[in-house]
């Protein structure tokens, strides 16, 4: 084999693996957004065929022949780089017989089925015999891929290249210290801001049409974006020029749905505003969970919170609900929309508490995977983090451990990412402060302005870097977690009145 | 290869193919309804990938040689049916290499997209390369699949397995006959019933809240089915529990929504009513346009225009639009949406003239593979034989050769199946009228038994036998065209109050 036979092979199996990327991509989101459900078990037959057939092709011999070949070659930053991650992938799946592969996706499947169906009828023991089998098979693949690694260690490296339990440890503790005891003080001011009319009747069908409202103001826009509706929102990226977002309208909770759209619109903007000169190398769209998680919570929070963000649009959600809203002004709606109150759901969790939602989910993750945490005693376990941390009990499945979809789908080692990429988020933020005056961009609905910085100085390196490189050239620092800390300390003892 | 081999090679293979066939209907239908436009020049390319990939398979040697190996044994009338239509179709498939296949595919697809276009812009000269393409793309496609025959012929049975110039040319001049001097008689009489009603202003979003009530009477659950919207409303039978319907509102036309949905529902029913025992025999649901065609026209005609039908609905469609229909009664109502009149758009066209849109479509395409129409002239041609037949002067590109998208993606052969389905429905109907009160089921709402009553007869049998067969089963006799003539005859005399 020689370089341009390798780099042929290399091209034109990536472009199959593309294709099949898409027609799997659109073939879920089609099955979580309209798909009838009687249709399901036949639907996931086929899927898990066609992720078969995807699989075959990624440990083709002679792909993997390819690869191998072409790691050892200079070939420039581009294809150097995208070469190294699908070797990295290459490393994990050709462990794993294409049998193996299509049993974990006809599982994961199955569970993420029980796991919406348990969700719904409020019953944690018809999706608990799912939740162990995936444990049980991630452990096992785990244990595959890399027999000497720590389990835990080798996911939360799956999700963020370079993060592992040391220094997620130091994050965590940081978090623990600093802010649980401002969270205690905010918690016995009980009261403190009038947050009640977010949680009045919003009748979905007004809220869909203001949300469209929303995606105007953000630039969301159909040529290169679509909007469905799951029960779980989620971004799924189908090429730069098409990215699928969801969102889900609670009818008691005005906020819900403005905050998780504006979230996934987030993710959106990394998928569609990475360089274009990568479209071709699949492996630099595959962004880190932490970078994403910037890039969405940077949207959700750090823009979409501010009293600036909502200066156009409240009127007209003012106009679109005047029952619950008329005598509500801009400054309490803002107010309300930044309570911090220890809550149950995670999703619906202010900025403060939100990390420690994840740390809940970081600690049991870790018990799982280090042995420590008992198969049975999953629930008790996660009840009494919820009542050691956030002092509150949780009053049923739904809300507590079955309110998130990801480990339904095995996806253990991802939630540290998302307090993480808060993190991430907080000093980028902290460089575009002195660079932009958001506030004045928001207000005038120059929000282009502001995506266009976030292509410029983040997003449009895509999967080239990782996180440390690309805060680096955004910020001219490495990761540092002191922006985080501080962003929220002063957010949130200003709000609530709270010196020092 | 012994017959356990074979069989398990069949069987094996068949699933994988039906397992892409269902990824890409799911791709198919996300790109024709939600997918967003800047990212179809990469979808398309995917697409045509995963199209080769899935002509591969159906085209390996060894499932070649097992297809080859059955179809000389019998086993029993399910397989035997099942193997022999998939022999037909490898028999045309193997004629073609993988490449040619997937430039095919993709020329059908950038077809299909520029007469999107060209519609959109009413500018036929941006689609008529394509469209000329597509004429000498099937030209030679013909020929290599069967270089003897007459390459119409082959189209023709392609659509509607048995059926021939020569049986059509006696259908449609029987139409010429019974049907154009009573179309002569309607016209002279215009304006004598008065539809102006129903070209008001109906917005589409009051438009979609009464569709569901229509789908609701109509039993379409979104258990087994799905509605999207695109341009041009279609059906896609993802698998017999999963089947997709689309419709398009026009503001100023209230009554077609309604036909085209009720239109893809009859289509819908007959996918979802195939008999169970059939799911694992593909080619059994690989029924023919035109029995395809009697169940989507029943549904619309023979039950959609009828009194009874909108008994319930009618007072929920005035409720929903009463600055336009609160003063119009039921009975004048239904004259309005069965007004004869020689129009432009085969697909807003009434019972009567409907057939005579076929009739013209099926003379150009018949000049098109008899080399006798010149590639310059479709255009003159389509607009002379609404002139001749018609007596309609067709005033733009969009209401006239742009209006249908089925020869943008090469589907030469299929219209005339449209009016041979009718005048199938037609004899299935004249039987119906004999089992069942129709009226009182319809007005009562039991649109149930009426359902059931075309699976028992007629939608169970799948693709298990050909029109002829059918009809002897559902009827008692094999294709007589008399009962549509008669039936329209019959309706269109008394509506019009026209003697002999």
């Amino acid at each position: 084999m020689n370089k341009k036979e390798a780099l042929k092979i290399y091209t034109e199996q990536m472009e199959k693996i593309s294709a099949y990327s898409l027609v799997l991509a659109t073939t879920y989101f089609d099955r979580t957004t309209i798909a009838p459900s009687k249709g399901s078990a036949y639907r996931n037959k086929m899927i898990s065929i066609i992720g078969g057939e995807s699989f075959q092709l990624q440990t083709d011999p002679k792909f993997i022949e390819a690869v191998m070949y072409l790691s050892k070659q200079d070939l420039g930053e581009l294809l150097n780089r995208d070469i190294a991650k699908a070797k990295k992938a290459l490393e994990e799946t050709i462990k794993f017989t294409k049998e193996e592969q299509m049993e974990f996706s006809l599982a994961s499947m199955e569970s993420y089925e029980a796991w919406h169906k348990a969700k719904l009828s409020d019953n944690y023991k018809t999706f608990e015999p799912h939740l162990i089998k995936m444990i049980e098979l991630s452990k096992k693949r785990v244990n595959r891929r890399n027999p000497k690694a720590e389990p835990y260690n080798v996911l939360l490296d799956d999700y963020e290249e370079g993060m592992n339990m040391k220094k997620y440890d130091e994050f965590f503790s940081l978090i623990k210290k600093e802010l649980l005891p401002l969270i205690k003080k905010i918690n016995a001011k009980k009261n403190y801001i009038d947050d009640s009319f977010l949680y009045k009747y919003y009748p979905a069908e007004k809220q869909a049409k203001f949300m469209k409202e929303v995606l105007k103001y953000i630039n969301f826009d159909n040529s290169w974006g679509y909007m469905g509706e799951t029960e779980h929102p989620f971004t799924s990226g189908f090429s730069r020029n098409d990215v699928r977002i969801t969102t889900n309208y609670d009818e008691h909770n005005v906020a819900a749905a403005i905050f998780s759209t504006v979230h996934e619109a987030g993710h959106a903007y990394y998928e569609h505003q990475v360089d274009p000169k990568y479209d071709n190398y699949r492996f630099l769209h595959d962004m880190s969970s932490g970078m994403h998680e910037s890039q969405s919570r940077f949207l959700e929070n750090y823009l979409g919170r501010r009293e600036s963000f909502f200066k156009k649009l409240y009127p007209k959600l003012q106009k679109t609900f005047p029952e619950n809203l008329k005598d509500v002004s801009l400054e309490q709606f803002i107010k309300a929309i930044n309570v911090s109150k220890c809550s149950l759901i995670r999703t619906d969790a202010d900025e403060l508490t939100y990390p420690i939602h994840i740390l809940i989910r970081y600690e049991i993750e870790k018990e799982i995977f280090s042995g420590k945490a008992k198969m049975k005693d999953l629930k008790k376990l996660w009840n009494q983090k919820y009542k050691e941390y956030l002092g509150i009990d949780v009053p049923n499945d739904r809300d507590g451990i079955l309110q998130d979809v990801h480990w339904s789908e095995a996806m253990f080692g991802y939630f540290p990412t998302y307090a993480f990429g808060s993190a991430i988020g907080a000093q980028i933020l902290h460089k575009m402060e002195k660079d932009l005056d958001i506030d004045d961009l928001l207000a005038k609905g120059k929000f282009k302005v502001i995506t266009d910085y976030l292509k410029n100085n983040v997003q449009k390196y895509g999967a080239l870097y990782d996180y440390n490189k690309i805060l680096k050239l955004a910020t001219g620092e490495t990761f540092k977690p002191k922006y985080y800390i501080n962003y929220l300390k002063k957010k949130y003892s200003k709000l609530y009145d709270i010196k020092g």
